[in-house]
């Protein structure tokens, strides 16, 4: 993952700036077409989709696709996992540019989710296969077969397996009463010798994932293409504070150990350590539970979650302390316990700084503006940067929303997202070393 | 309720202040034996007691306490909504002096809330009648069937029936699975005739009863004996918070409409609002729901109540507006939108400032230190206000701790708070008007 070799890159670049672009109308066509399969009934595209993984709605989203790579004369492969893999062209020797994404959605998801991704990996195949373009690379696309944490929950993405995260048991999980085996089975995986979707470091030379942003941060800037920094670390805090449960009526104000006063103080304070240095860390308490939650009652006991996200474990652990530091004033002025456990942390996946600039190139040439940015969703890329140099484009969602069925991204920034992965993988291809 | 005329009262307390006391070890036996009746199975009596209204543990405690009143050579009866009444002594011609409080309990509850007030009841018309004192106004103990609002809900207690509340279908409400008439039928009570338990106003010259504070006032001031100056109103609001849920990962700060971040503010509001004047209002945040309450959603709703409680309306006029103008500026900061409902309010009942000086005066009598307080809870008293002169006698309860197995109040308060009762009731034996 050394800093890019600019060696190669001009030509390919002058090359690629006046020649193939992908087909809009079919890259546009096969996201509406897709939308079928998970679509409320009597509903229309813009009804979003519930289409999660193992489900019905996913097999036969699958199948379709299936047909499609078939139709388009390129062979695909089921790996152990249900990962689809469909590769094109270039030298025996040399490992294969991966690039897509997923097409399974959260109930009540939206329809570019994952999806874009998928079918642009397709169109870039198509595309260089249309355009005869001999690439050193072979050229593979990939789907994902299950990123949301829906089914199974979190931790469970199908590309956490080509990654080599497979612990003893693993297909035994239990998730609406499917065992995990047997869902992989449903999509033609094999999950006996599932061990077998392991890939090792240099199986590829590099992955690109294009993905709608999910954040309102291109959209509000009006930037068509945002070039990710990577995938940020969570660092979850489970926290619990102990008061004491009282008569709302007879306990005087200066005598109260109210839990509740003090998770108030804390979620503040939470916003407070985190907007109070520059940088794009954000925090959020999304749970809560009050105990005994009644109007007549001083709550006794409230349990929260304390989330911080940065691509920093640094800053993370400051976020923490400085979050900790708050709750034991807080404790002290309210009279309660507040007891911090961190229940969650992952490591960050950082793009490498070869594909960036790649994709910010590519940009470049087609006259798109970029800014940089972390992503602060989990993705499969997240995964896959254990293996090779990885990187991720991102494309405006409009106000910000996603995993929901107002999730919209305008068809040109889809094709615009498209056609700078298109032009990235060429670019790539013409690197030896990232 | 003119303002008390003393005319009568120096030789009344001149001829008690040597006079009887009540049998302090008969009313700790009874308490004792009281516990039984609910006791959790293999508990002791500072396990506390759940003896709901209706329940078998109600009905075998009801049944011994009608024995022991027999036993005393007093004649009980039981109305048609079930409260249990015993009368002694006076002139035909005068209305009595009405005394008591309750046995049920919520559930995991403590052994003197109401239990304490009812046997001290019944310990003065003994002493009395030990005593051979001859009391102008009839003395009659109260045993309420039904105060706590654990059965059929708020507004059911027994004692509002009595001061007229009674609608129709109020005996067809159904609750774990009995309907009330027949819970009412299985004390003895006579559902079909339920408005014979309705009393106007001038039955009872004047209603006193004996309680523990259930709040930490007294103990914490080392004062044996609260006159309590009313009955606090309460004011509820039903608070909707909507913001927008969001990922928590993708949606930078200043970008949220974080409904949770406004619930907390407002929490801390109320807190502020109800601590920013002289007085003893207290304001509480006890119930919260949050939506969709996943520690990776930014919370999109937030369903909250605040309550409010004082003995002046006004007062409780000012803190709701106070609170709403807080709330109009977290919404607009949050950009979220909150929305009060007025839900719940009821008049404060006051305690008639004769009933209360005739407390202070006894108490004074015994060599006893009293403050004057407010009741935050809620009691029969406040019913009973509305048909005759009304006060309440607190002890401390240590702590501040109630409905609770904790619940604990020394005896030597219970035998003092039991002697006040005594030494007021005849006090107010004196009186023509008050």
């Amino acid at each position: 993952m050394a800093a890019a070799a600019a060696v190669a890159a001009k030509p390919a670049f002058a090359r690629v700036q006046s020649g193939p672009s992908i087909d809009a109308a079919r890259l546009r066509n096969r996201l509406e077409r897709l939308s079928f399969h998970g679509r409320p009934s009597a509903g229309t595209f813009a009804d979003g989709v519930s289409r999660v993984a193992y489900s019905t709605a996913d097999l036969t989203a699958r199948a379709w696709i299936i047909d499609e790579i078939k139709q388009a004369e390129i062979v695909p492969r089921i790996d152990a996992a249900g990962n689809i893999f469909a590769r094109f062209g270039g030298q025996a020797n040399q490992p294969a540019i991966l690039f897509g994404s997923h097409i399974d959605s959260v109930p009540g998801g939206g329809n570019f989710d994952g999806d874009l991704g998928t079918f642009a990996a397709l169109d870039v195949l198509q595309t260089v296969q249309a355009a005869k373009i001999q690439t050193r690379h072979p050229l593979e696309m990939v789907l994902w077969a299950h990123e949301e944490s829906t089914a199974f929950g979190v931790g469970t993405a199908a590309s956490r397996i080509v990654a080599g995260d497979l612990k003893a048991g693993d297909m035994d999980r239990v998730w609406n009463g499917m065992k995990r085996s047997d869902a992989i089975r449903r999509i033609a995986g094999d999950p006996d010798r599932i061990e077998t979707a392991i890939r090792g470091k240099g199986t590829w030379h590099s992955y690109v994932e294009l993905h709608i942003e999910q954040g309102g941060t291109l959209d509000k800037a009006k930037v068509p293409i945002g070039v990710v920094e990577g995938i940020v670390s969570i660092h979850r805090y489970d926290v619990v504070i102990e008061g004491f449960a009282n008569h709302a009526g007879t306990t005087p104000m200066n005598e109260r150990q109210d839990a509740m006063l003090a998770a108030a103080q804390l979620t503040v304070a939470v916003r407070e350590v985190a907007t109070a240095r520059q940088g794009r860390q954000v925090g959020t308490v999304g749970r809560i539970e009050v105990e005994p939650n009644s109007p007549n009652v001083i709550p006794g006991r409230v349990t929260l979650s304390v989330e911080f996200r940065d691509l920093s474990e640094q800053v993370l652990r400051e976020l923490g302390e400085a979050v900790k530091a708050r709750g034991a004033a807080i404790a002290k002025s309210t009279n309660t316990t507040i007891t911090f456990t961190l229940a969650s942390t992952n490591r960050p996946a950082l793009a490498t700084k070869g594909v960036q600039d790649a994709i910010g190139r590519s940009a470049d040439a087609m006259g798109l503006k970029t800014t940089r940015l972390p992503s602060g969703a989990g993705h499969d890329a997240q995964q896959i940067a254990a293996l090779c140099p990885m990187g991720m484009i991102f494309v405006p969602s409009i106000g910000g929303i996603s995993h929901s069925p107002k999730e919209l991204t305008r068809w040109e920034d889809c094709a615009n997202g498209a056609n700078v992965l298109l032009r990235t993988v060429l670019a790539l291809d013409a690197l030896n070393s990232i």
